[in-house]
């Protein structure tokens, strides 16, 4: 990690869409971005790419699998008692770390899906925005060509309301990004972590494995000792499997204040977003309305 | 780990070519392996499976890095300093994550070469057992049709020869495999640990950087405090940076007692192989040549 403190290079300005992602700028992924509306294209794309991210680890965990299956059959075609047996537990041992790897490309999946809450709340708001600023436009072009024009007073009354509307939106993006930043992040190390040290287990009783086949080279017609460790073998299997057993997911947390209600408002009675929300008809229903006080939450 | 303490299928038998593999079955790879001696086929095919996991690993590990930089760009977007820098420092993060993955896969390189060399004796070794099938068919051939054929007493000379040279093969071929499967999956396990120890270190310190992401919920309209944890989040940072720096790989030693010479014998001057190899050419080059006494030495 001996590179800057920040992948953003000096000359990166908002809305340059370079990046890691260009491979596929023009792929049939990017296409369908551009459908996207503007505030969401670029989680869009960030999420179509960890599909790839998911499908690249559940496939390291199949093939794993499958060679595990493989190395336990040359194993035993090698007729050596020690060879066929240590790598058919070596096979064990490489295939749950293939199911490790699977596990882990499903938290992905659901820390992908959360993610997409903010996509989704990203593209809700793009309206809201486009409609303000369309109301302001037709405005000041009215302001020019008509000024007179009593079809202002009735903009202006538009303005207030798409303006109310507007914050409400804002505060919804904010909020929602926010929290859902956390979570799906804090899940998406949480599933690192959690495969890390299932992992490890595996990988250092797989090399107590190893030590078990002896490769004290013999000359040629010597025969080798005959293998006596199938129960020790056995025994490191079922200490890797307790230890996997008795893992449990210790972390320090994340904490979160997030507590939203339905609307993506602190869910808190006592809080009225009237003074800012003048009039329009979303407030009651924007509202917190779940008497609750805010707790000190945990986001995984 | 809950599935039984063995891949093999009771029903499985040897030369039974099923078992993970059977995808590829028809594929080209497996075309390629029709052309590999008998003995080296199941290798040949594994080693073969190994890159595929290989590459998925490498794909995961550009993938994430790609997203790294996707995220930090979404979070410039944004407009909220907060996300703005975190999303930032998360993505180098995950970038170093992706980095991780791709050593991982280097290092599966290193122990596929690995196995490459237990392939390649068991290729050679082929050739010697069907020299021997050979001339005992021959033999046997004759003793029916002509068996006073001067030519038997030729044979069986040949015969003394050739298993004399296939004692030495076969000796090679438990030798190298022993040495080189332990090496191998030594080097295998020992990259899996350091993938995922580091891994841990950088998804530990990045929780620590969502906690710095305040998320409480804003109601529309109030503006949130300045964010201000540019400092602490450069900390965390430099922190993994530094655990990153200072780790090092400590395992649980597998020993090993192979130290074979350049034939893949015993690298000892003292053990002489005359007794089991009865006047074949290859003595000389085979015995150890090395004066150099056996030492407890450790794969990785």
């Amino acid at each position: 990690m001996n590179r800057s403190l920040s992948l953003r290079s000096k000359k990166t300005h908002q809305g340059n869409e370079s990046g890691g992602g260009t491979t596929r700028r023009f792929g049939f992924a990017s296409m369908r971005a551009s459908t996207q509306p503007e505030l969401s294209k670029k989680l869009y794309r960030l999420i179509k790419s960890e599909n790839h991210v998911i499908s690249a680890h559940t496939s390291a965990g199949r093939e794993q699998i499958s060679i595990a299956a493989q190395l336990s059959e040359w194993g035993l075609s090698t007729n050596d008692d020690a060879i066929s047996d240590i790598s058919d537990k070596i096979g064990v041992m490489l295939s749950e770390l293939g199911e490790l790897e699977i596990t882990y490309a499903h938290n992905l999946e659901d820390f992908r899906s959360v993610l997409k809450s903010i996509r989704n709340v990203e593209a809700s708001v793009q309206p809201s925005r486009d409609k303000r600023a369309k109301i302001t436009d037709e405005i000041q072009r009215l302001k020019y060509k008509e000024p007179q024009s009593p079809k202002l007073v009735q903009l202006e009354q538009e303005l207030v309301r798409a303006e109310a509307e507007n914050l409400v939106a804002e505060a919804q993006l904010s909020n929602v990004t926010r929290q859902k930043l956390k979570e799906a992040y804090a899940a998406h190390f949480a599933a690192v972590v959690e495969r890390s040290q299932k992992q490890e287990i595996l990988a250092k009783h797989s090399r107590r494995l190893l030590a078990l086949l002896d490769d004290t080279p013999v000359v040629p017609g010597d025969a080798r000792p005959a293998y006596d460790l199938e129960r020790d073998a056995r025994q490191i299997l079922a200490d890797a499997e307790e230890d996997l057993r008795n893992w449990t997911l210790e972390l320090e947390e994340v904490p979160t204040n997030a507590s939203l209600d339905a609307g993506a408002m602190p869910s808190m009675a006592n809080i009225s977003i009237a003074s800012s929300v003048n009039g329009n008809g979303e407030q009651a229903s924007l509202q917190g309305s779940d008497a609750v006080e805010p707790k000190h939450e945990v986001v995984v």
